[in-house]
């Protein structure tokens, strides 16, 4: 927290009594220095504070010692803080591993991104990036390894897997088994699921999702169970949800792939329970509005993948040619408090 | 996009048949280059779409071409969602002036905060600071002043006026002001307001919003007005509101510093009005939360704050004595779909 003026590399020589290019070789090239010399210019580094300039490190390295990571357009809303989260965790980490977050805005579409990632890459600003939001149809992956470009994504490979990359994402399927779970403990036995449209096809986050809750579901050996499906939009859910509470197989739970679902999904089991105890629904994401509405929802452990992805980064970094790595790490159930 | 090698100086060269040397000359002293050689790199320059390294760059500028900004800690939640949105626009805005947004995670205390800062530019990595979360007892916009470092507040210098810096604000007073009218056009009289502790006394957030809120009931004539406080807290709140409405002066609104405030207020107006038309509540900062309650709530500018501040510190940096500029921008009320 020094307010003077920083020391330079000609400050630091003056105190030494050498020259800059003598203290420049002690930090370069410290071989080509007597002993005695080197010492003393050590010394003078120390007692000055004379730290090495990022860019001159940067240069000397050719790293830039900084990680890009994108700051999204605002859509949902809802998941937002999870992003909040990560950028959090990234930036702890990184600083505990010499690693500054650079962020990039999203821009119109994924060949943009790219353009943006290698610009970044290019003129030494970042050394990497975490790439978010993975799909199926994600280009990124595929082009940033073939143009060697060094990367983790927070998402699975969906149905990559001949293209390996070192990944963290959250196991959503455990998520919504362990939904399941707390729903049949409180005596649930038509255990419905909302998710998103097209999530029974290709690998997904939703796919996963919606996997867990089948298979729970399965294991308990409940019959053949109810799904629908919404885009992820509050009021959307909110009319799919009240036609199927409207109906014959009206369930007595109904497990949601996003809290934005859970919201319009909550806001039809009250409309239809009249007064009386709506139909339980149980959240993804763990989100203020799930806690604002009393909802118990899957909390993914954001921090943990944050570090986890810087973590990947600097094993990769040290070995650049080490086996491609995945990390899939467990959500926790979050009750309302 | 292109994935092929990246050009480098060298291939530069050995393009235009000329030296490395020649290349960089063409680059930072072309006047010491003969026209037609300079032709002729500038040339090879193009063809090879050659972009001379940031750090190369950052050493001959003596300027990082970036600015940081502080990655918050989780805490309440609720708002985090302005952040969200300010991060986006900051990079948006930096990028289209050059200037990457590096990202550091918020340490234990101010003093911590300021020697990160201190060795983000000292050691070349970020020209300036985007302070958030400014306050009235905030140590960080005197020492950053003292010390030399460009910043710009996401922010006003609250009772800090003879400490002139650059600051960005949105106008709080205004949104309450908004708020009021608001309830007056629903034929509400009684309007309270439910604000943060000690928001009466020095200049801050809350003090701001209190002031907008209490000068629109007095425009209005409305007598001597409710209210009462609570920590930022949606239980602590809906406590403090519980108390409000089985009271003799039970208000029929309640004005609210955030919509953490607003969760917990309108919680205890569910539950006074008993299965009735509860108590209209008005929150700050239209986060989902809000939206999914069905409030009406005062929506911050976020985007074109973040874009202002970018503006604040190019033109600090194009006249680094030019007089302080605070902008304050006026927000929105926001009503739910």
């Amino acid at each position: 927290m020094a307010a003077h003026e920083p020391a330079t590399l000609d400050s630091v020589a003056a105190r030494a009594g050498v020259s800059r290019q003598t203290v420049s070789n002690v930090l370069r090239h410290p071989a080509r220095v007597a002993e005695g010399t080197r010492e003393r210019v050590l010394a003078a580094i120390r007692e000055s504070g004379y730290r090495a300039s990022l860019p001159a490190r940067q240069l000397a390295t050719r790293r830039a010692h900084a990680i890009a990571v994108r700051a999204e357009r605002q859509q949902d809303g809802i998941s937002g803080l999870v992003l909040d989260a990560f950028y959090h965790g990234l930036a702890e980490a990184g600083q505990d591993n010499g690693l500054r977050v650079v962020l990039y805005a999203q821009p119109a579409d994924e060949a943009a991104e790219l353009e943006i990632i290698d610009d970044l890459v290019q003129t030494g600003a970042a050394d990497a990036v975490v790439l978010t939001a993975t799909s199926a149809d994600d280009q990124r992956p595929a082009y940033l390894a073939g143009s060697g470009t060094t990367f983790c994504a927070f998402g699975r490979p969906w149905g990559h897997d001949d293209e390996p990359h070192d990944w963290v994402d959250v196991d959503g399927a455990l998520g919504t088994g362990l939904a399941v779970q707390h729903l049949l403990g409180l005596g649930r036995r038509s255990i419905a699921y909302l998710g998103w449209p097209g999530d029974g096809a290709e690998p997904s986050t939703g796919s996963d999702r919606r996997r867990g809750w089948l298979e729970a579901i399965d294991e308990a050996g409940l019959g053949t169970p109810v799904e629908i499906h919404s885009l992820n939009d509050a009021a959307a859910a909110e009319a799919a949800v009240s036609t199927l509470l409207a109906g014959a197989d009206a369930p007595d739970a109904i497990v949601c792939a996003s809290d934005t679902l859970a919201l319009g999904a909550h806001r039809a089991a009250v409309a239809a329970a009249g007064g009386g105890t709506p139909t339980t629904v149980v959240g993804f994401d763990a989100t203020p509005v799930a806690a604002a509405l009393g909802l118990v929802s899957v909390a993914q452990p954001i921090d943990q993948a944050a570090h986890l992805c810087i973590d990947l980064l600097t094993a990769r970094f040290e070995s650049p040619d080490r086996p491609a790595r995945g990390v899939l790490v467990p959500p926790v159930l979050h009750l309302p408090a």
